[in-house]
């Protein structure tokens, strides 16, 4: 069995990668895997594939709405986004590329995340990642210097390319030695492919 | 608790309605439910969306044949889906309608799902239905004469409208007690729901 990394694909958007962000590190770590925190700006694959947030899909957002928060609960994760919906993904995605190499990829990703879709609040302004990282006990200048990173910056528009290459084409995508599920609900496939290596 | 049947909407195209027909009679008896078989035209649903079959949407396809098969595995179905795909679904579904009648739509829809989604033959034709229906051990020439009732054509007609009405916008669907689930892949939370009445 390999021991690489569960590649972990997700946008700030997205309320089930944000219900599967809380489940994969305990999930991997059970089997003897890390996590390879990989935030992408899943708007620029829709530009690409033609498709459009879920809530704004005929017939699909009612349906949506109703389910993010049911997903949730069943998940027993605190489900309260915020107003304005989509919002930009940028600020934040570049502090988890910032934290990820200081290994606190988890740390960042979660304490965002759960700002955004668990508190509510807007995290699309650089200063309002920087205090909610702040707050998670990420030193606020360093990660404020760390998101105007030319470096970080390129590695997210970089994981997004890769993202358009792999035709990763929502939020979560879950890849296990190159197996890729779509969705908070293919958690119990990878759980299997984690324990078996396939079926 | 109610006793009312868990409602189950569905295309014949669908691998996922498929995996599900395997499972939701046993899922529903287990909690003192039936189904109420209801086979649709997503076709007409997906004009109203503009929604496309998932292995026509780009960036999707190969993912969506490579789940399908993958989670018919995983949910120890047998699939091998025929060579023309969509097909059309009229035929078959007016034939659960018929078969409906005498409480046998279970049945029905499992020879006809089994026979195109499990061993690839192409159901599209009302002659196909009938050969299978037969061999399911139906009588051919009422499952033909049935095929061509105009009260059976309506009930397919007045269900898609009804699909349609209630926003019903994927295959499978599953309805308890007014609760709406999308996909195979919501079978564990019909489970719960059925179990608890809600979370």
């Amino acid at each position: 069995m390999s021991n690489a990394p569960v590649e972990f694909f997700f946008d700030f958007n997205s309320p089930y990668g944000y219900i599967a962000a809380h489940k994969i590190s305990a999930l991997a770590a059970k089997h003897g895997r890390t996590v390879d925190w990989k935030p992408f700006l899943l708007g620029a694959v829709f530009k690409v594939t033609g498709a459009q947030p879920l809530p704004h899909v005929p017939m699909k957002g009612d349906y949506a709405h109703h389910d993010f928060a049911r997903s949730a609960r069943f998940h027993e994760v605190t489900y309260n986004p915020p107003e304005s919906f989509p919002f930009s993904p940028v600020a934040a995605s570049r502090a988890v590329y910032w934290a990820k190499a200081d290994g606190k990829a988890a740390e960042m990703t979660l304490a965002l995340y759960n700002a955004a879709l668990g508190a509510g609040q807007d995290i699309a302004a650089p200063d309002a990642v920087v205090a909610i990282a702040a707050k998670a006990g990420f030193d606020a200048d360093a990660v404020a210097a760390g998101i105007q990173d030319p470096a970080i910056k390129e590695q997210l528009k970089t994981v997004t390319d890769e993202a358009i290459s792999r035709e990763i084409f929502g939020s979560p995508f879950m890849v296990v030695d190159g197996e890729a599920f779509w969705g908070a609900d293919r958690l119990d496939m990878v759980e299997r492919w984690l324990e078996t290596g396939g079926w």
